[in-house]
């Protein structure tokens, strides 16, 4: 048998392991933050019916340019987009992938603000790119002031802003998107991977776009739209990004029956993002009933809730295994996630929480050991 | 409006096109290597039927291991090989791109024996891997000696063998990937895309598994199996190989759509393969009337041919054009390469090509001007 250190791995892969975690099958799922109701009946069979018009012209290379795609993602997004402002990917991971490889790579930079997604150093890992790891305010907020302090500090190719930031929840007002990108000499990213769970009237970056060639949106489909299985990730930016990002991807990177199934998932956007409201709902629910069981949830703005109040958050995360019910240890001390479920989900959460007892809140800073905030988790863009 | 120019790009991509030959709609297109023989109808159904299925869980993040398919091109290939010994991914291109991230990149080098598929070196600068353009011998041949030669002199980090090559057609002796194997220090990839289309009875490079675990195997299902548009391209390597590019891969690269469709094809792989001797009998027409009407064609064992003996080949390719056929300038001087079609489709590319009368064959190599043969052409892998 060989082994992989035998091999003539890159010396920076040598020592590390195949990447994420363990995938279990449990009766309630709330650990990577999908969107837990399936796809409505009607929607599927659309979805079904183009993707087998599609498979009537397989044996032909799809098109290259998706043109049909930007025009429905520009349509969805609003905003007077163009379908020159479109950019798509198999996953917003892979429309990162192509951003970094576009402006970052050896001998540049890419600025995030720990804690934050966790595939951000990994994909800087990946196309060669030094990640610096920028610090929050108090609560995992983030100040206009803060922000842009960092980034003339730091003079980074890149900024990325989770907005809202995961794993914490927390939204991001817009006056620091807009310091950050006056502050910056670079590209500046905007990852709104959760951006449709926001209150109603929350503006989104993409109001920022005119006047700011630099400035780059992504957004998913794996989340609001309840699509994480077809592997949907897109960005909104000035037309001379998208052709920068032509420069770097795979010709024919999206399939035809990635296309044909996102295009009726889009043609069906309203029945498409109907649970937002729900899960808004059950995110609400958690974070007051988690309070009322004496743990601290912070602010969240997405469809998942960060909860803090634990001296051991592994033995809590086992003991809701061993019910059925997985959720997320993220890396952070004392704390754990949960993605808000349907109903029926989040109560079954909340209950099995309820019996484990109180938390041992108080003094949980001094009785748990440090954790790694730098382990390696799974991915759940 | 602003300019490319003006964004923070890589240096390295300063002044480079987005990528990608025209995609224009004419009746018969020849030029991008696909099998132009839709799936059969039975096949189709049930590739749409799994797909259904997939989309009533596509709400949940597809299976990251993607076992079963792991599974299905262990069968597939035969060989007593297990699904520990199996990579997939969005098409060749990017199974190709995972053994560069992982083997390649800053400080290492890939060599081919030009001229050969143009992604190798658009796929090397993507990754910051160095590329080498070794030589060949008379015809576009490659001998083991010839092979092992140019790796001792250049020590490559990696090797790719295209076996048949592209744009040639040319086979590859078993003998020369032995050799080639043998003179390496590092990773030896065998692209066998167009294996399926070599002679009954010619071995395959994953003959030569066993005990090399230095040595890789890509294949496509865009070719034989009519699947361009489904983005599926596989690996077969030592386990260690594939753990290795676990390391690289983005989290969930393959969709489950891509998985349920590519079960699909292979479930009938049988059917899927069936038009491989038609096409085969098609190419094989192709290289004896090309002979016929006086121009070169090259010894091919993939589904296209290269042929030469044209002072002007832009003027026959435009003219074909007009008649609504495309074939393709692949930047060989005097030469154009025509993929193997229906036979109507071939019938009507023989039918034009002879209508333009004679070929300007005597002293081609003096008359034309030199064209360059790094110019960026089309994927067709």
């Amino acid at each position: 048998m060989t082994s992989l250190s035998e091999l003539p791995i890159r010396d920076d892969l040598r020592g590390r392991s195949p990447y994420g975690a363990p995938q279990r099958p449990v009766p309630v799922a709330l650990n990577v933050n999908e969107n837990t109701h399936p796809v409505p009946e009607d929607v599927a069979s659309d979805i079904v019916a183009r993707v087998a018009a599609a498979v009537g012209g397989v044996n032909r290379y799809p098109d290259r340019e998706f043109t049909e795609l930007r025009e429905a993602f520009a349509r969805y997004l609003g905003h007077d987009l163009t379908p020159e402002q479109i950019w798509a990917a198999n996953g917003s991971n892979e429309v990162l992938q192509h951003i970094l490889q576009a402006f970052g790579g050896p001998g540049r930079t890419l600025l995030g603000f720990a804690p934050t997604y966790s595939m951000y150093p990994l994909l800087a890992a990946g196309t060669g790119t030094e990640y610096l790891a920028g610090t929050r305010d108090a609560d995992y907020e983030l100040t206009p002031e803060t922000a842009a302090s960092q980034i003339r500090d730091l003079d980074p190719d890149i900024v990325i802003l989770c907005s809202p930031n995961n794993p914490t929840g927390t939204p991001l007002g817009i006056e620091t998107i807009e310091a950050a990108y006056a502050a910056a000499r670079g590209i500046v990213v905007v990852d709104e991977a959760y951006a449709e769970f926001l209150p109603d009237g929350v503006p989104s970056a993409l109001t920022l776009l005119p006047g700011r060639p630099r400035l780059l949106i992504s957004r998913t489909m794996s989340k609001a739209f309840a699509f994480a299985g077809a592997r949907v990730g897109y960005l909104a930016a000035d037309p001379a990004v998208v052709d920068a990002l032509r420069l770097v991807r795979l010709p024919y990177h999206l399939s035809a029956l990635t296309q044909a199934a996102a295009l009726g998932a889009l043609a069906h956007a309203d029945e498409m993002l109907a649970t937002v409201g729900e899960i808004r709902t059950q995110r609400d629910r958690l974070v007051s009933e988690l309070r009322r069981l004496g743990y601290t949830p912070h602010r969240s703005g997405s469809n998942f809730v960060l909860f803090g109040g634990m001296s051991d958050p592994q033995a809590t995360f086992e003991a809701l295994a061993e019910r059925g019910i997985l959720i997320r240890d993220v890396g952070i001390p004392h704390h754990l996630r949960v993605t808000a479920g349907t109903e029926a989900e989040t109560t079954a959460f909340l209950e099995a929480l309820a019996a484990l007892g109180r938390p041992g809140a108080a003094a949980a800073e001094d009785e748990a050991p440090e954790r790694s905030q730098g382990a390696p988790v799974d991915s759940d863009l």
